[in-house]
């Protein structure tokens, strides 16, 4: 996983072969074949790596409050990953992420992998705003609609942070934490002159 | 230019090549490569071509009311492009951009032209916005905080829209709606129970 994570980082996925993942694995091509079918199985698989990565680290970072919980997950994806030593460096995970999805619109298997990892963090979202509802520190949302839209704007970040060099991320957390103040934690005092 | 769109919906951005644009076109490859440097440089005047179209539409269907406008064209991007016969199918139109945008992750050109691009349509929401506020029509919000918001949000629509078969656009487009009723427009009730 760590010689394809290397190799997308160095020849981007068109330049991507498992013969260059082999070589920065120091393993034969052989032994790729007998375990993915291809470069896109790999990389399916390697997305799946991935997630259950982030997944351990959110896990670890959990407090069981619901807001904290929420801008935690949200800064994982804008600002950056605690260092547990097992993640490279943010950006490059952005960027490969960035590139991999847009393989989704040739390729329905990918297409079908995103819609499910959409899913998992839409659920994700979902239950902390559901929690953070019930506790009373979060107005009546339609929980659902919030957790797309949260999403949605996390989506736009990341095509944005990797695909610019002007990174707008810190205008951008900023906006999310304005949202969340003004439409999600009930404390706040909504102005609306 | 209608030619390089077909190529890139029939082979995606790894298949295209200038013999497939040019076989699309009935001419041949020494024509493209008169004006052209090569592939990627064709495909960075596409991007103007499609950027210039979607102008002279947006520029057709103003109407000088602020509120409108901005809702016309957050449903050109997510909906609908007016049908003048010049324009392709939105879907295939935003998949192609998904793809393309994708390699700014490997080529500085093409992070320079979007990141131009982004501000070009940021510029426009936020001179919306700004119309709004001076026609007391919206609310004091920050214009640029929220134009860029915006973008964020249908970078995130668009990719969605793209990498998904489950298409979320409509919930999107309801959160959008949603956003800019309690965000930005004056007349609103804000509800904050």
């Amino acid at each position: 996983m760590r010689a394809t994570f290397c190799a997308l980082q160095e020849y981007g996925y068109a330049g991507l072969s498992i013969q260059r993942i082999a070589d920065e694995a120091d393993l034969s091509k052989s032994t790729f074949y007998h375990h993915f079918d291809g470069k896109d199985d790999l990389l399916l698989s390697f997305q799946e790596f991935m997630l259950a990565q982030f997944d351990k680290i959110v896990q670890l970072e959990s407090t069981g409050d619901p807001e904290r919980d929420l801008r935690t997950l949200i800064g994982f994806i804008l600002d950056d990953l605690p260092d547990y030593g097992e993640m490279p460096e943010k950006d490059a995970v952005l960027r490969s992420l960035v590139e991999l999805r847009a393989q989704a619109v040739q390729d329905a298997e990918f297409r079908k992998k995103y819609a499910e990892t959409d899913e998992q963090f839409a659920k994700r979202f979902e239950r902390l705003i559901r929690d953070g509802i019930e506790r009373g520190e979060f107005a009546e949302v339609d929980p659902e609609r919030t957790s797309r839209m949260l999403l949605t704007i996390l989506h736009g970040a990341i095509l944005q942070h990797a695909t610019r060099d002007d990174d707008p991320a810190v205008e951008i957390r900023e906006s999310i934490d304005e949202y969340i103040d003004q439409r999600l934690v009930v404390e706040d005092a909504h102005s609306t002159d």
